[in-house]
């Protein structure tokens, strides 16, 4: 499951200016990042005229345009997801997910603050709040960064969010909805389906396994 | 699994036309359509200044904009994708894909042919065409619709296509790699994993299972 982090702060205090410096530095040590950002105004991103638009006016649902160095999904949603769903339905191939502001998220939150221009937090350690960037020091029980120390905080992020790759992950989803499970059924049913796959003719090192049984709709 | 259609011509024979004409019919039926469309030349999908577009200069692997209505992906990808790829990574919550092009992908083929625009058509039934819309009539073993048929050719995607909802559908990959199964391993795994899930609290009634073992890396 790909980690998700969120840069929140109030207006003006330099979300987008923090992302742009921990972009290179994350990338720099070997990671793949994909951001998020809300945008409640709606946006454009396609020409009119050009057919994936056409596409899209003619009542088609997604639109996707292909090239040999980058793709692009234009689709319809029924409301506004969350970080999960936005993460299940249109991230893959990445390390870690930074969002752009989504405070209400449940998702850890890095904090950006700017003694110039407000007085008080946005988020406390009960709104999922990991870390502050700022200008002055805060004693709220998480660790603060300065404005400039991108290096700390990319430090932070790698340690905290991106180090648990060696971790072992296993998920079971039944009609749609995640399972928990205790040790005992995880190892129960990892260890049998581990072991009736093996036996299959070219499945004997099987890092990774995925079923998908579905009997009717989808 | 989502069925892949291609709509495929020669330049000028109106494939855009078609795809056009198919969706408003096709939605009309109550069906959810994703269109793709290969852009060799790359695309503009975003606007120079923006937090988006800053993300993406910045070295973001992929940047998604939400909205309560639609949601946008701009992604990096490393080589040009098959219909089967782009599938994967980009497309959920669809009853079809259809693509414009994608002469060269093995996916089934509709071609759109105009006689006063060229002389021969682009596709045989080794290339899985499946079906011509075209303004002459062809005998080459596949249905042959009029350019206006909208309706006829919608009930013939509709049958071919769409109407498979109530078929069973069981996958297994490994290491990302899907592996075939004969009737009786198909039967032994989907019953061993049914049992095994269905003794747990909330899975009495299983329609769809979803099973991801994964070792170490992602």
């Amino acid at each position: 499951m790909i980690p998700i982090l969120s840069i929140v702060g109030k207006s003006d205090s330099g979300k987008t200016t923090l992302i742009e410096k921990l972009l290179p530095e994350l990338t720099r040590r070997g990671y793949r990042i994909a951001t998020v950002k809300h945008d409640i105004h709606g946006f454009e991103v396609d020409r009119e005229g050009k057919d994936s638009w056409r596409h899209k006016q003619a009542g088609a649902h997604s639109v996707v345009i292909s090239s040999p160095t980058k793709a692009a999904l234009i689709r319809d949603v029924e409301r506004d997801m969350n970080l999960e769903e936005i993460r299940e339905k249109l991230i893959r191939d990445v390390d870690l997910i930074l969002s752009e502001g989504y405070k209400k998220d449940v998702q850890p939150k890095v904090e950006v603050f700017r003694k110039e221009k407000h007085k008080k937090l946005l988020c406390t350690k009960k709104d999922n709040l990991v870390a502050i960037a700022s200008n002055r020091k805060f004693r709220v029980g998480v660790p603060c960064f300065g404005l400039e120390d991108t290096n700390g905080l990319a430090d932070f992020i790698e340690k905290e969010f991106l180090k648990l790759k060696e971790e072992k992950e296993i998920s079971l989803r039944v009609n749609g909805k995640p399972i928990p499970m205790t040790p005992f059924v995880r190892d129960f049913l990892t260890g049998t389906v581990r072991g009736m796959v093996s036996a299959l003719k070219g499945c004997e090192k099987s890092e990774r396994i995925e079923i998908y049984i579905e009997d009717e709709g989808r």
